[in-house]
Formats: C-alpha cells, sequence, structure tokens
C-alpha cells in the first residue's frame, strides 16, 4: 500500500505538470485486491501526502466520507471492467467538447488508434447515474468524458491511465482547432 | 503574522505555477482581527519575501501606501463579508469574458454547483467604484470579475480562495471555447 | 555513447518544458556513424534514463523492438539528408494545420526566414509511406509535419533540431490565429 | 558587469517561465554608460551563462558578431530613448495582432493605463529599418511590436521592462479573445 500510494503522490504531480486539470480538481486511484487507494476530497494533486490517500473497499463503507466524492464512480468502473488505474482529470478541451458533441472523435492518428470514439456520458458528480454510465461505457473504451465536468480514463496501470488522459485532452483539442477552422471556412465558402 | 506571511508567500507560487496571472500582476491578502496581511504594491507574487507583505488597518493609514494599490477592495470586502482571504489575478479567459457580458455563466458542472453566475462588476483599479460594486457583488457570490481588469476570489481560507480563483478561470475558459463553436455553428445553420 | 544518451536525456526534458508535445509522446535521435541513438517505445520524454536510448544500426535489426516505433521513419531521413538529429513532437497546432491545408505557411518572420513552405506528408506512424513522404520532404526542407500526427524537426545537431522544432510549433500557432481572425473578419465584410 | 549579467541571466528564466517566447528565441540587454550588455546570438534565454552575455559599445564593433543579431535595434532605442534596460520576445498574440492590424489597442485596464497603444512597426530582424521604425516609435511608447515578429518592452530597470513584455502579451491575448468573439457575434446579427 505504501508504493501505491507514492505512485499516486507522484503521477499527481505528472498530470499537473502536463497540465491537465488545476491542482485542486481531479483524483486518482489505483485497484487494490480488495478495494482501492484513493485521493482524499479536498487535497491538491501535484502536493500529495501519504495520509491524502485513503483505502476504501468494494461496498461503501465509513472511509467514502475521507475519499474524493468521485469514489463511487471509481468503484463502479473496477467493478465494470479490467482497469488497474483510474485518473479523474478536469481538462478544458474535453470538457468543452463533451457540452457540444454527442462522443468525442479524435481526427489526430494517435487518437484515432488508441481512443477511438470517446464516450460522452451523463450524470452529476459522485453520483450513482455517473457511476452507473461511466463504467458502462468503459467497458468498450479507454476514456470517456462526463459532460460538462471532465475525463475519466482507465490503464492497466497509472502510466497507461496518464497516457490516455493525455491523449484525450491532446485529440479534444486538435478536434476543436480543425472544426472552428472548417466552420470559419464553410461559412465564407456558402456565402459565395 | 509571520505564519500568515509564509502562506500568502506559499500562495503567489501557487498562483504563478496555476497559470493565473503574471507574476508581476495580482494581491494576494488575509483577514486579521485587526486589518488584514497583504502582499506589496509592486511584487512578484512568486518571489514574496516577508517585506513584502504588510499589515493595514481597517482604516486606511499610512501603510496604504507600501500596500497593492488594490488594498481599498480588499478591505472593503472583508467589511462586507465573511471572506477570511482574498486572491486578486488577471486570468485571460475571465477578463475577456467580462468585457463581453454582463454576467460570467459558467457552463462546467463544478463552475455551476460552485460558482454560479459570476458578477462582473465596473470601477478602475483602487477606486472607491470598484471598492463597492466589489464587496456588494461578493455578499453573494464568492467570485467577481472586475470589467476588463481580473477576478476577485474568496473564501474561508487561502485554499478556498485559490480554489474559487482556478475554478472562475477554468470556468471562463470553458464557457468561452463552448460559445464560440456554437457561435460557429448557429452562423452556419442560418446560412441554410 | 553515453555523452550522446546525455544530451537525448536532456533535450528531452527541454522539448516537454517547452511545451512541444506530452511527455508520453514524441521521441528524439542523433545520427552515430554506424547508426542512430533513439528513444524507446513507452517513455517519458522528460524523464529518460540511459536504458531508455537504444543504439540501432542502418539495417533494422533485433533492437529495433525496443527502439520508439518511429524509428524506420528516423533512419530514412538520416539516409536521405544530411541531418544529425531528429526531433518529434506531437504539438497541437501543427498537427490541427496538417489537417488543414496541405503544406503550412508560416507568416512570422522566422518562420518565413527559417523554415519557409512546411511539407505535410502522408502515411501511419512507424509505416514505410511515412519514412519515404518524411524523408523525401526533408531533402528540402528542415521540418515536415505528418498529417495529423506530428512534426518532424531535423538539425545539424539536437540544438538546432530544438530550435527548428519550436519554430514548427510557434509559426503553425501564429498562422491559426492570423487564419482563423482573417476568416471571421472576411465573412463581416462579405455580409455587407 | 558582473551583476548586470547576473540579472541578465535571471531575467531570462523569468521571461521562460512567464511563456512570453522560446528559449531560443528573444535577447535581452541593459544600458551601461558607454554601451550596453546584450545577450549573444544563438543562445538559450533559460540557461544563458556568463560567457553569453557581451558589452558592446554605442557604435558597431568587432564584439557585434557575438551579439544577437538584434544588437542594432537595442543600440539605436537607448539612443533615442530613457530605456535603461529591453526586453524582446517572439510572443505570439502580439505577433499574431501585428499582422492584422496596424497598432494594437489593449482593451484590459492595465493595458490602457500603462501601454497605450501600442504601435506596430516595419523592417526585418536586424535590419536599419526596424532599428529606425523602433527606436522612433519607443520615444512615445513603452513596447513596440515588430510585425510579424515580436514584442520589443523598455524599462528604467529589466524588471520594468518585464513587466511591459508581460503586460503587452497579456493585453493582446485578451484583444484577440474579445474580438474573436465580437466578429463571430456581430456575424450572427447581421444575418437576421
Amino acid at each position: 500500500m505504501d508504493e501505491g500510494c507514492q505512485q499516486i503522490a507522484e503521477m499527481g504531480r505528472w498530470v499537473i505538470a502536463a497540465g491537465l486539470t488545476s491542482s485542486r480538481f481531479g483524483n486518482i486511484s489505483v485497484r487494490l485486491e480488495d478495494g482501492m487507494l484513493i485521493t482524499c476530497t479536498g487535497t491538491m494533486l501535484d502536493r500529495l501526502t501519504p495520509s491524502q490517500i485513503v483505502k476504501v473497499g468494494w461496498e461503501p463503507g465509513p472511509k467514502d466520507l475521507q475519499a474524493s466524492c468521485e469514489a463511487p464512480v471509481h468503484r463502479a468502473i473496477y467493478q465494470a471492467t479490467e482497469a488497474r488505474a483510474i485518473i479523474h482529470t478536469h481538462s478544458p478541451c474535453a470538457v468543452a467538447l463533451s457540452l457540444l458533441e454527442p462522443v468525442i472523435l479524435p481526427e489526430d492518428s494517435e487518437g484515432l488508434a488508441m481512443l477511438g470514439a470517446v464516450p460522452v456520458v451523463g450524470g452529476s458528480f459522485g453520483s450513482n447515474e455517473l457511476a452507473c454510465e461511466a463504467s458502462s461505457a468503459l467497458r468498450k473504451a479507454r476514456a470517456c468524458v462526463a459532460r460538462g465536468h471532465g475525463t475519466f480514463a482507465t490503464g492497466k496501470d497509472l502510466k497507461e491511465a496518464y497516457t490516455v488522459a493525455c491523449m484525450t485532452e491532446h485529440s479534444s483539442h486538435v478536434r476543436y482547432l480543425v472544426e472552428m477552422w472548417r466552420a470559419a471556412h464553410r461559412g465564407l465558402q456558402e456565402q459565395k
């Protein structure tokens, strides 16, 4: 468990350094045999201490009060999928696209090959609806975006989840830039 | 007071690392029983030394000359609200939106839940008008944006004010991206 | 070879600090007399250890399995050009423009003088098609962009390749901002 | 002179940390009684060593070969103005606006109060034309932008020039965001 805590704390620094989310938002977990390690509520991702990471079981329990309010969503994802690590970020381009389109379609070649269509799911943060929709979507996708909220990226370990989180924002950023350019030029052509 | 200075200096580094403002702009204060600690004028937020943080009382006094020129605004906010810490930043998306709309309406779920509508207030920097409008707006809001100028974020402590400052810029960023996309696509549809 | 590894590791930190790519994407190589040193597959560019940099020869061999999957593209570039160092990044503005235009035309004065027209080439990552198109394009250009994928920047040493990589993204960024503004204002004029 | 070198080296780190320019672009100088200290050509601004900063006189001389190719522009500015420090950066929003408008008009309140209209000047880098136009413009302005090239920011010391450089890019960024939003919405209104 100590090693897991250190890996989560290090990943928190990576996630913030990569600009994926503000340090006060987002959460990280890893699967254990009998539950998960997850960041506590109210922490700053790039300044995690071991006491700010808590172990919770597969059933909701008293420790859930310390855990991130997204703990029910992480738990549902682990129970529905093979994921061994989850990173949740409030990445701006993914959040913006989730409010605009029913699914995020990467146009860059890595996003196309490694993510495919990224599902957008509903439900307010920490809710059963979000837990249900996100865990269902992640059976067939490595990442999903909660509408207007943020990315849930999964992987066989923290590094893979990090790669998926970076890729989701990169693909969203490129998609946004490309579609805005096309819309501006389509408008010009149709005026003619 | 030494502890307050250290907390302000640390917060200055956080604010710059988060990209909320240029290091030469912005100011930070915390409430004391008989006044406030506030950053001095002309400082760099990520390189604050204890001598660059000054205590001023509830009434304007000679120490105001050393303090940030926004000191009258901070003072008015403490007198009108329960805030115990204030962070002021020149965050670009919030500033841009403040020039475009009478109020900033978050569309992301955290902004909606934790900020609600962010008031835009008038008055030039350090002015009585700004002090009056900002302190009045912050009776019912955690953050406001001075038009064309920057964000005033409040909290029960520095960490909460930081969270509010981050959220205001994140919500403004997402709002800008979303509205620009919608305007571009609305234009295309209406051409048809 | 040890010196080459250290230079690549240091360049990895520069590339990430400059925001040219996510740390999990991109790769770097330098020419040797009888092959090249190249970053291994699955590495993080800002945390390279010597064991994550491998020497491969001019002919494909078993060590290619450890190397970045772009190794065939780097090899083809060294064989077709005088380049002594190559940096490959997934820089967002260059990737977006590569999906929109057949060639990236800088408008800033440095891009015009030092890059000229930046060719966009086809082929999926690591493919023979990409190796062929990129190496051919780089006979007459210092950088090219693989469509929807990323920049290949070359130089007489790592520092020059880094300059070219930075300039390609800067020129792409400026070009994107300028063209979006023009399209918006052209649309307004034509409505009149 | 040693102190001047240290101040320039420290300022180089500030300028890069603030994201004002890529580390391979831009240059910094301070006025001496009989000339100026200026960064050498080909340096990286955030990794300056004392040997990468050179003293040149008021007349062109052999040391000019080591100095940044913008040395003639810095020299002309010192001779025409009271400036004691100059920072030149390739800041993307200022460069983009310089290609679009004859002058950059800040809309944010600090830009309005402290910069006013920022002149855009012509001339290729290091040219007499640029030296002439920039030094002339800076008689009445704290900053100017060379068209398609970058910002020249002046001050009574390095810190003030840094503030001016930060403010020029911030004001350009806000101006770009605001004008793009207005153009998009003006287009919608005129369609009605």
